[in-house]
């Protein structure tokens, strides 16, 4: 099998110079690397005419495919067109589907069409035009002449995330498939949450080892969680799911209290799933976490079906009189205590009327530790009818670590605790 | 003035498959810029030994400083320490401080100095080493030979943000602004919020065209906000920082009620700045942001002085019975209504005996929406003593730009409300 290869260009003064982060490419490899094309080499230029042909050079000289986004705004700065005509030795003709596109799109928002957008619709004569429904700048693809043996396709987008996802999706990968004859791959993802990946890699050790030679294993760990991804490459898609699925199927009972769901289902969208299918409901009593608990849940659509709502409950006022903290608790025992995040826990759960309830209570940091209860001490409490767990979590002093950690971590005892493996 | 060139090299095939998010380039260019350098090119690529010499020789080839992060762990797919030896014509040997350093690093936590890890004082000797004190890989700081007109400077970091970013500061650039005699640069940034990029730029026309010419401006728009960097470049740096001042001075009046912050003061920090200096006390009632305007507040240390809670009220029961918002409201004007959103600010006020209260509710999207209130309508209300203030705003389709924009424009209400701008 041929190897394909991939260089991803952007082009933008305000990427190179530090305003804004580069999302994009990251999205773009990993898009790239499903259907087995690789990517080499990731590159960052200015708004200058001679850096772009250089690196349009330089990426085609060593690459297959190469992807561009940015500088196609209708301002005077965003030269990517021009340049990418002047390369071709091209010249700008004003494409009919554009402009109709371009027409439409300021007409729907009642505003006018002026001489700045129409130019949205000029394109190389030589390259297709790829339709980008989602804004006013179109993909251009340009094919190599014959012969070449390298830099055959060349694509250009807008940098805009939204728009390059957009043909990304819908336009340039099932195009890269085509061309290329790319052979089939099939990836599935186990996702892990619980266990470290040095440990996870032990307990599976020898499935990994009696893994056939075109399925491969990669770990991905992230943020106390792991992804296990499992990349099969064949000719036949439905044999190689079947295989694929064959191996998930062998190494699930090892490792199964720590899976929580496959591919690109989160902790919170997994969670949400199990509440729908159960009819059951949650709440959620927040301190050290200060609301990003109830932002997990809440980020997912649909989530209104099962989370009822939340008290952040940051000073102990209102851990008292909203959640009914009792005084004398956090008197003998501080906030940050097994028996204060219980009542937490406890209180929310009466006070929201739901199944169950999780509760969050630490020192999150950076100032604030004791002797007895360090910066990064947290409590965490998930209660249902008749039973309450609370479990002690150690983190360090970098507060937004922290939150995030701890918020996932509760997170998982609540899952836990739906499917019943809380005493493990 | 000569214009001083840097090139940033990232190293590691997981960046370049897009199993994690390159968030150093974007700080580190920053940075280069703040000391009047400027980086003409970013590049990715893996860990291999002909990419990485090709790169270091292209990068060098068109820029005085060629900055590599990554690949300089201690298992044997970092080669990035082995591939420098190699591009350099040198050899690596023991580098006493390093191992004191690394050592050190592992008595202090209890583990034992093996092999592999004793292998990471290992330093080419042709360079300097740069000490790292937040983790086991060194910094290198390689100059070329006398004569050579670029690729003066190779400095090789570690990839871990933490660790970059210490070597930066402390080590990096100190020795490039000694190196190149750079010139004094100041930056002042002016933020504001509640004003589009070209209005701004209609207000401050007459200013901005008045500038010194050793003081330039750039707009610097993201989330509503829109960053004025003032940059002054000259010799004297007392001199230049009382002459941008001056500037700042004459602009603030022409925009004064947009201005909340300046340099690094996020929004959060300013609006807790003034409410601390007030001795005064905030709650929040969130529906469509589901706990992402108490996050915002919780994210800043110490922002328990004044924050003392919030409720996510998703449910409308839980808005009826512990906001206390009447059944009738809702019933005659829904959850996304002035009258429903006035009632939740004051009904958390009341309930968590606050000075100031902000509340949210809106459809957050992506479905949910009807004729009268599409997906992105939003209410937002501030409620202080004897007065409550109600907005609405329209927004996307997208749940999660909602959530953000949401609960940012919630936020800049209470800071008009907190400096009795409200009426405007």
């Amino acid at each position: 099998m041929k190897l394909i290869l991939a260089e991803v260009v952007t082009i933008g003064d305000e990427i190179l110079y530090g305003q804004i982060t580069d999302t994009n490419t990251q999205w773009m490899s990993t898009e790239l690397d499903k259907i087995g094309i690789k990517t080499v080499r990731k590159s960052s230029v200015g708004d200058q005419e001679d850096k772009i042909l250089q690196i349009l050079e330089e990426a085609g000289s060593r690459a297959d495919i190469v992807l561009i986004t940015g500088g196609l705004g209708p301002t005077k700065d965003d030269i990517t067109k021009k340049t990418l005509c002047k390369y071709f030795g091209d010249e700008l003709i004003m494409n009919e589907d554009a402009l109709a596109f371009v027409t439409d799109f300021f007409n729907k928002r009642g505003r006018p069409l002026t001489e700045i957008n129409r130019q949205q619709a000029l394109i190389p004569s030589r390259c297709t035009y790829l339709p980008n429904k989602t804004g006013t700048a179109p993909g251009m693809w340009f094919e190599k002449k014959e012969g070449d043996p390298k830099g055959r396709i060349y694509v250009s987008m807008p940098g805009v995330p939204s728009e390059m996802k957009y043909l990304m999706t819908n336009e340039v990968i099932p195009r890269l498939k085509k061309y290329f004859d790319t052979p089939v791959i099939y990836h599935k993802m186990i996702r892990t949450i619980g266990i470290g990946e040095s440990l996870l890699a032990e307990k599976i050790e020898h499935w990994e080892d009696s893994l056939p030679a075109h399925i491969k294993l990669a770990y991905l760990p992230s943020f106390g969680q792991v992804r296990l991804r499992l990349t099969g490459v064949g000719e036949n898609e439905e044999i190689l799911k079947q295989q694929v699925q064959a191996e998930v199927d062998k190494v699930l009972p090892l490792i199964n209290s720590y899976v929580f769901g496959f591919d690109d289902e989160d902790l919170e969208v997994a969670i949400g799933k199990i509440l729908k299918s159960k009819g059951h409901t949650v709440s959620a009593a927040e301190s050290c976490t200060g609301g990003f608990v109830s932002h997990m849940f809440t980020k997912v659509p649909g989530s209104s079906a099962y989370f009822m709502g939340s008290v952040v409950s940051y000073d102990n006022s209102i851990k008292m009189n909203v959640l009914g903290v009792k005084p004398e608790t956090l008197e003998a025992h501080g906030a940050v205590s097994e028996e204060t995040v219980t009542q937490m826990a406890e209180g929310v759960r009466a006070l929201m009327k739901t199944d169950y309830a999780i509760a969050t209570s630490g020192v999150a940091g950076p100032d604030g530790g004791t002797p007895e209860k360090p910066v990064g001490t947290l409590w965490i409490a998930c209660a249902m009818e008749g039973k309450t767990v609370a479990r002690k979590i150690q983190m360090s002093n970098q507060r937004d670590t922290n939150i995030n950690y701890g918020s996932v971590v509760a997170l998982n005892l609540l899952r836990k605790m739906l499917i019943g493996d809380y005493e493990s």
